[in-house]
């Protein structure tokens, strides 16, 4: 153990938990690695289209035996945006990946207006109130599109802001924000994720459709790590 | 009519507004100055102790015959930062302004953890799926204590957060940062601003309590303006 480690075990984290591959891999990432004494995860119910997601957080959450796990019902983020986004109920229906032009890649439809800023707002909201330090999030390197806030910039900046706070200053952390998800794949291996308890589709179908934005990258990732997706045997 | 405002005309805006005197002047004082097309007042009930800051939000929502009004629940957040707060119900009791030592006014008992990151988050989400470029947010000069995220520096971070997104950025404007609340209390004469219908009083009283830190900043900057609070006669 070394001494982040040992500094670590005294302390509390929160982790955000979506109930996708990236999160899912963090979560056993930070419970089983880093050596914290208290591991809180944060999920959000914000008027996805099918609960296939909360349902692995749950699992996941269960299957990592952290400290606590809560869902927070952000419903009222789905009529905020439901104009410029088609992830949410009663948006714009989600395209297929082929059918996105590659000029709209830079901020596709399926991004939610402003949602990570937000989230990450909560997310330091309900550490500082707690006392915790550090928020870990699951950004990671984009394949086939960029959001602007999964970037490092985007991080720095909301940290930026985070450290004015006079007193419980809180610090979000990326770990795997330069990592390509098929590296995320072989980490979750290595630490025996559960990957068939993940989902990523944008789509509320029983099965991942394949072809939304991304399937497509997650089906990528797997077949760059090489083995099967255990979700789609 | 200037070029600002010319080019306002075709605009829209979104304003922050809770009801207290100084978004309540803001709200009149955009609408009624600053010529934009249309405007979107955005209020939020995150459980606090009583409505009567709602009550007076829709009030001068109407009294500015503005284009929308639209209170988002946030209760969630009340169980986020019960923990690190007075100002929701089931908080901390909320101090008489005496009892707090000065050096908890640095971030004195009634600061929410992170609320305002959150609130400027969510503002401009909803903006932004509108096509709204710009929100304005009432924080003005503290006269009694300071909380860190009223400040220019904090607006100034997280504009830089926001300035990222690379299709629909949306800017913060926060026109009374540098402003005492008496001099609030003047342009609101100025604008007719009805201030019996604005509410400060951090209690949940039928009347202001008259001592609590907000009562008697309020009580202040309107001695130091000259001339009676309406809202006490």
């Amino acid at each position: 153990m070394n001494d982040t480690q040992n500094a670590a075990q005294s302390k509390a984290a929160v982790v955000l938990l979506s109930g996708g591959m990236d999160s899912t891999v963090l979560l056993h990432h930070v419970a089983s690695t880093l050596g914290y004494s208290a591991i809180h995860a944060l999920s959000f119910n914000y008027g996805q289209r099918h609960d296939r997601e909360l349902e692995c957080a749950a699992y996941q959450a269960a299957a990592a035996d952290i400290e606590s796990h809560t869902v927070l019902d952000i419903s009222f983020f789905g009529d905020v945006v439901r104009a410029g986004t088609s992830l949410v109920d009663g948006g714009d229906a989600v395209p297929d990946l082929a059918d996105v032009s590659p000029t709209d890649r830079d901020q596709p439809p399926t991004y939610v207006p402003n949602r990570n800023m937000m989230l990450l707002s909560i997310a330091a909201a309900y550490a500082e109130a707690q006392g915790i330090a550090e928020v870990f999030y699951g950004a990671q390197a984009q394949d086939e599109y960029g959001y602007w806030d999964c970037t490092d910039d985007f991080l720095g900046r909301v940290n930026a802001v985070l450290e004015l706070n006079r007193k419980t200053p809180v610090r979000v952390l990326a770990p795997f924000m330069d990592r390509k998800k098929a590296s995320l794949v072989t980490l979750g291996r290595e630490l025996g994720v559960e990957f068939a308890h993940t989902w990523s589709c944008y789509r509320g179908g029983e099965r991942p459709c394949g072809v939304c934005p991304t399937c497509v990258e997650r089906r990528n990732a797997f077949a760059a790590a090489g083995g099967p997706d255990p979700l789609l045997s």
